[in-house]
């Protein structure tokens, strides 16, 4: 997940942290909104993971300023039973919304052993991985998916007919890092297939499916005229539609070509996304050390297990976010230049200056 | 998931099911364990998932006569709340703890709305999405999981870290068919590659991962020196550890290495593995008649894509599936060579015949 970008400049957390909340504040979102959407985005950053974290802040100012995410209202419970709900986002900003309701499904869980979320009237949440870690930081597992506009293949389609709707997990392992899994159903992240465009490099074999829907390699084609292969044919397609389903289909949000795209659609326009969050409580299944022992000992085996010729070691999920974060809190965040640009955009349009270290 | 094999012999699925359960009798079991155990099997030859149906007998029967797989216990619930259970499969048929296990979920998930049930001390389960489509048939949704012996590497694992560990999903869609998608985690399934080699065929490149950890299309190393590369890299080996997780750490059941193999290890010992289902009643959420409407509009504006110049048409997951079902419920079923020689083998072994058509 950690970004191709050459990096250039270094930030500390704090720094990050205090323009985003600037920003957002500039734009009219309420301190606590602004809180809780700065948290999503500065994390996702200290995991290394550039194309979700605050390089999206300049995009969501262009919704905030056109009216498609509204400040002036909250997300709210629209329909509930005591181990689901079905949350309506009010076209807040998309980590306000399921913040929200990753919440909600956690308190439920608490009561309840399990909980499912949905939510509708979202947009754009940046990292599916940073909701299911608020689950994992209350011991419990959490699971976060989300829609999108269309941008994934089928096995015989000539062009996109699902997002790359990506689904999420954190397994809490005692003292351990949590697992940490954040996919989208795309066999690469359409981020990865720009980058590698604007570089000049072809596109490997595998990644994008051409105008007749057969492969390409040509970069320039996406996304207009290709679209994104998806992970392992009909496994990553499938996966794809039981996100749909649960996100889109069940919670009442837009469905597939219905979804607004946040980033290319009239800002005056609500995207309509949804999402869905699954929370367990396994502590009400199985003592808390006992859980946390049988975590690290899978944790154990598979790090002594033997390593291929061409390899350092074998890495758990987000094994490498939690490395990358340990650093940057020490360090300050190396952020690349495309994310430079970004918020040097956003700064210049809400009229404050970026302060770099 | 369609078979490779020739297929050379037609059989009613009554007269298969019947066949089915004079083995079952013959080897002990109850006449409803032996109902339950049929109907998983023959439902998963009629969707033409040969792999995974009435071929596996012949494996069970020497488990049962062994001592392995007991017919004097039943699965029992071991703990439970309002929303979750974990089951105690009492090393039962995989079958018969799964058919338990779900059917306990779905009347937890009419209570709660979402369910939650894992199972230890449970054996192969054959086809997981069996279990799925009995959530799907009570209208619910449905996800069906389970771990088994390690025979997928990790992205830099020399060999296998993590079992091909089966998820499947089923969906209802009003009176169109369910989706329904059953998969490993593996690029393919074990079963491919033997087949292949078995054909003396080369093995594509992207299936296997060789003894240092390279790369191979040397199928015969399977599954000795060789193991099956994850769906994706590290997609198809993180969902394997959510799946491991979820059926195997939190129900106490044994965990990667620890599972037996219900066809190689020892007939006498239980191989314990894990397996969890989860169901959501979303018609508690959205009126039943909304939901089938927003699933029919999905799958038509799936169907009604452009297709591929490669392709005849846009397939749902499963959708190959039922129209394989509804053709043998009618004509009967072409059984692959390799499946008839195992029910061949399981008729000699408990002293009945084989009727064919």
């Amino acid at each position: 997940m950690v970004s191709e970008q050459r990096t250039a400049v270094v930030i500390s957390v704090e720094s990050l942290n205090a323009f985003c909340l600037r920003v957002l504040g500039k734009l009219g979102v309420s301190s606590e909104d602004a809180r809780t959407t700065t948290e999503v985005l500065v994390t996702t950053d200290t995991w290394g993971v550039f194309t979700h974290g605050t390089k999206l802040l300049a995009g969501y100012a262009k919704r905030l300023q056109g009216g498609g995410l509204r400040v002036d209202c909250s997300p709210r419970v629209a329909i509930e039973g005591p181990a689901w709900a079905i949350v309506d986002g009010q076209s807040t900003l998309g980590q306000v919304a399921s913040t929200f309701a990753m919440k909600c499904a956690i308190e439920k869980a608490r009561k309840c052993g399990v909980a499912y979320v949905g939510v509708r009237n979202s947009c754009h949440f940046g990292a599916a991985g940073y909701y299911a870690w608020l689950a994992a930081r209350e011991n419990m597992i959490g699971l976060a998916m989300a829609n999108d506009v269309p941008s994934v293949a089928a096995p015989g389609s000539r062009g996109a007919v699902i997002g790359s709707n990506p689904i999420a997990y954190a397994i809490p392992a005692g003292d351990r890092d949590p697992l940490l899994l954040d996919i989208s159903i795309a066999t690469v992240a359409g981020g990865r297939v720009y980058a590698r465009s604007k570089r000049g490099e072809s596109i490997p074999e595998g990644w994008l499916i051409g105008p007749d829907g057969r492969p390409t390699t040509d970069g320039g084609l996406y996304p207009g005229q290709a679209s994104l292969a998806p992970m392992s044919g009909h496994k990553g397609y499938g996966i794809g539609l039981l996100i749909e389903s649960l996100s889109g289909v069940i919670t009442g949000a837009a469905v597939t070509k219905q979804v607004g795209s946040w980033l290319f659609d009239d800002p005056a326009l609500p995207t309509d996304h949804g999402a869905a969050f699954i929370v367990i409580d396994h502590q009400q299944m199985m003592q808390a050390p006992v859980f946390a022992q049988r975590m690290a000992a899978l944790i154990d085996e598979i790090h002594q297990s033997p390593v291929a010729d061409s390899s350092d070691r074998i890495l758990m999920p987000g094994e490498r976010e939690w490395e990358h974060r340990r650093r940057v809190l020490k360090n300050g965040i190396s952020l690349p230049e495309d994310v430079i640009g970004k918020l040097e955009e956003v700064a210049t349009e809400v009229g404050i200056d970026l302060p770099l270290r």
